[in-house]
């Protein structure tokens, strides 16, 4: 029995990097917060501190800055593949590369009517994000791009019914046929190279689609369950995108309770409640294809080692 | 010399009452943070605990529940203003209250083009506030109303300029005629009685007219310090309203530094930035009417007592 | 009627200063955030865009880091009366300056029984806070000092009842003579040079000696209410430093709900509890000598203009 | 193709469960956050929202509460192993149980050098973690159980090194032979049934046996990098403990940015540093026993289907 250095990777997390176009008058702005990982066979820096293999975390930032205005950021999936495929490619100890990157969402102000040049405001509404995956050198190569959002915050206040539940003896929860339901929604989905390549896919038109078909299936459905309407909101992104080949949703519900106001006298039909901090339910699921292709490590984090 | 008893004051914060008015089909949705605070004679609790002249923090919590159905949500000022007189005007040992409130801006889920009823989005966006203080009672009432706004994220990317700034022997800073200025504005306004009684205020129309007027001055002023925009900014809002007394900011420079590329043959021209967190500018101003009527305890937080 | 300036101020905020003493090779360590904030006549700055007479916030963070070695950090007390009396008295048009710090603190490693000469570990225990005020120039000039501490979180488990307090129509509460009582203190001392010069006060001692006598007081007080031991509290304080003229106290009353386990036929006297976020009881008070000097501008913080 | 359910789960996360014994006049705290996950076939409800076998997650929380004093809380991977179990054994449909806990730590207060009896001031140091996942009923079912740590904040500000590294063309960064190096510890240790079985593990032994061994590396070791120090820090903790398999870190290298005072005529000989927020590096790794056995879905967290 020996002891070894198993799964490890080493990367620069949460650079702020803000691009602004301005190639015109109109100015655009992304906004991104860009961490990389970069894997392959570092145990000669772990095992007796040689660092001869080790591109610096420093590095790996800089590069992040550069490629901003090299590359541009036409969208944060392609910048991403960008960052990715560099390290990979051109750092020769490098065999694997993780970028996970969130996108704040800003919009030209409005003066008078009309958008703004070069004034904007955040949305601060959802954050975009992004995972790229590049592993192996050459023709081995294998890419993995997943798109998604978080922190979507939704609620219907009708519409949504919770009875028939499985009960035990520590079960106290009354059922309900008309309750508010809301959650943070985080979903993220994993892009296949099936019916299109990657060169084909508009990354920032499916971003809009599926935030599209997301709200609308939720708002929609007569929901018996948070599970059923996050199944539902995931099938119909997989029925329009052929290229999507899974979407996981996690999904806090975030439980407003009614407040009983009945000893003051006064009635309260799903008019009054509390927004509770926590606990809170936490529902997640997956909607996949039967045929999707191999994962792979698409959804090991960077900040995990499975 | 003796050890005495000085300001105090204590109340429920954070109620998190949300109120749903669904009177047709169509929902809305007010969202609130709700702090409530107590002042009067209050030595009793504090020199020998005799709770008899205290209204425990859980009725408070109770009645901010119970007013959001009894009294609704019209605007938070609206609803703070009952709050704060009922405390005062109902409880005999109150002698003043502090409503404070924070709401968090919902819209219409849009489905297929049009606002879904009962299903909303969290905007995400700037958080409106308001902080009502009353005090006294009967005739010799007065009554104080802040409105606000905090965490509106802007950005312009040019049109900022700062140099001619006065220089010691720690000043390294680089004069610049074209910068990124941003800040996470917070801005408060005291309305005063002033050609215009409480009652004739329509609060959300002001809240919306004060917002598009910092944004448009924000946009529009060339700006040659964070000091003269928000100047100007605060005399048009003062220029528009002639019941808003004073109006205050604290405004973050929220420092966006050029990234510098030049080692690595990559020209920026402005284009590619880091976001940095800390530290930041902090600037603050108030603009105000030179015959403003006196603020008494308006300006004082719940949460601090000077 | 006009439209004017009123108060305003400007600095640099959040300043993560971290000063290492390495003297011998027993090295310590002092890890602070300071704000800085000027007060002046800046007008021109406001009202035309001038800045001949603002030192820029980036001059102001130089000077703070170069300060800790210059003048070191004894104390963050005797440091913020550098940085503050700096910029009024070299900065010409600077007439008032408020310093406010916290600091984090560290102890050495302790490996094989003994403290490490070089590694520290952070305590993440209360945060220590200083706010440092200098007004005017010359002779004229006023120094208020405040110390503290935030963040402090206590909880007794027994010893704590709450009863005979006022009841009205929304009153739920029911009294206890046996609860859980659990805060987050936030204690500020204002000094005074009663009896004491600033240069006599030991900053660091008096700051361990309140923290031993808030936590005994808050230990051994059999309490009716939060208020009735947080006067205990500040008046023991009072009572130990005869320069400490007043102390204010922010304490939430963080509930911790008993757990009802009857449904389930288990016994809880007072054994499981839900520790429940929001809302939370929020109760201040000030203890203080009759003849406390003037508090002048002390209590106004950095990021408010009372 | 079709569209299927992919892996699944559900519970109540951030239940705040607090348990205070006072079974004496001394009495002792475990302040908990508490998460459930279950899985198994709950299709139906995704499906068509029949949740005939779906436990509320409400049940859940009632049951977490509960058992603090059912089972009691000796430890929390003991008090993990009971929920667990229970979930799988005693509720028909779960197939798998995944329970993650934190633990936040108290000290009783000491008041004229003793121990109060029951008054406790919170540690706010590291939070201690488990994770306990159960899968298979009777003779099938399988058990991991993780100890863990987090937010161990710690610093050497001599004794690190880092130079020799790779370069290209985006590297800027200058190799040191003396830096500070900080971090904030997160490091997960998977027990194994190897040598002693669950019932023979001293939980809270091991908990600050590892501990102290984490802290000892650190400090003692001359660091040539994170890397290097993570895995001595491993390699030390499976040579003390033949029943834990595998260790892994993750662990942000927080900068501490040597301040440049030179222009100031100030010398700085590694005194004064800016702690920057973000970026920061990030470094993982695991130290492993090459016979490790299985870890199945034991590092799957809650809130990631991988």
């Amino acid at each position: 029995m020996a002891i070894v250095l198993g799964p490890n990777q080493y990367g620069k997390a949460e650079n702020r990097v803000v691009r602004i176009t301005r190639d015109s008058t109109r100015h655009e702005i992304r906004d991104l917060n860009v961490s990389t990982a970069l894997r392959g066979d570092f145990s000669a820096a772990h095992l007796v501190g040689d660092q001869s293999q080790v591109l610096p975390t420093d590095t790996q930032k800089q590069t992040a800055y550069s490629y901003a205005k090299e590359k541009g950021v036409s969208s944060i999936e392609a910048y991403g593949l960008e960052l990715a495929r560099h390290f990979v490619d051109d750092v020769v100890p490098v065999e694997g590369a993780r970028i996970e990157i969130e996108e704040y969402a800003w919009e030209h102000a409005v003066v008078d009517g009309e958008e703004h040049e070069h004034t904007f405001v955040r949305l601060g509404q959802e954050v975009r994000t992004a995972s790229i995956t590049v592993e192996g050198k050459g023709a081995e190569q294998k890419t993995w791009v997943i798109g998604g959002l978080k922190d979507l915050v939704i609620l219907k206040s009708t519409g949504s019914e919770f009875h028939g539940f499985l009960k035990d003896e520590y079960t106290l929860l009354e059922p309900t046929t008309d309750r508010v339901m809301a959650t943070a929604l985080v979903a993220q989905w994993r892009f296949a190279e099936t019916g299109a390549t990657w060169a084909e896919i508009d990354w920032n038109d499916v971003y809009t689609g599926v935030k599209r078909i997301l709200i609308t299936k939720f708002a929609t459905i007569q929901s018996l369950a948070l599970q059923q309407t996050l199944y539902e909101m995931g099938k119909a992104v997989l029925e329009e995108y052929p290229f999507i080949a899974e979407i996981k949703f996690s999904a806090p519900n975030k439980h407003h309770f009614l407040y009983n106001l009945e000893t003051f006298g006064v009635e309260n039909n799903n008019e009054v409640f509390h927004a509770d901090d926590r606990p809170y339910g936490l529902i997640q699921a997956t909607v996949m294809r039967d045929d999707a292709p191999d994962a792979g490590p698409a959804w090991t984090p960077a900040a995990n080692l499975a």
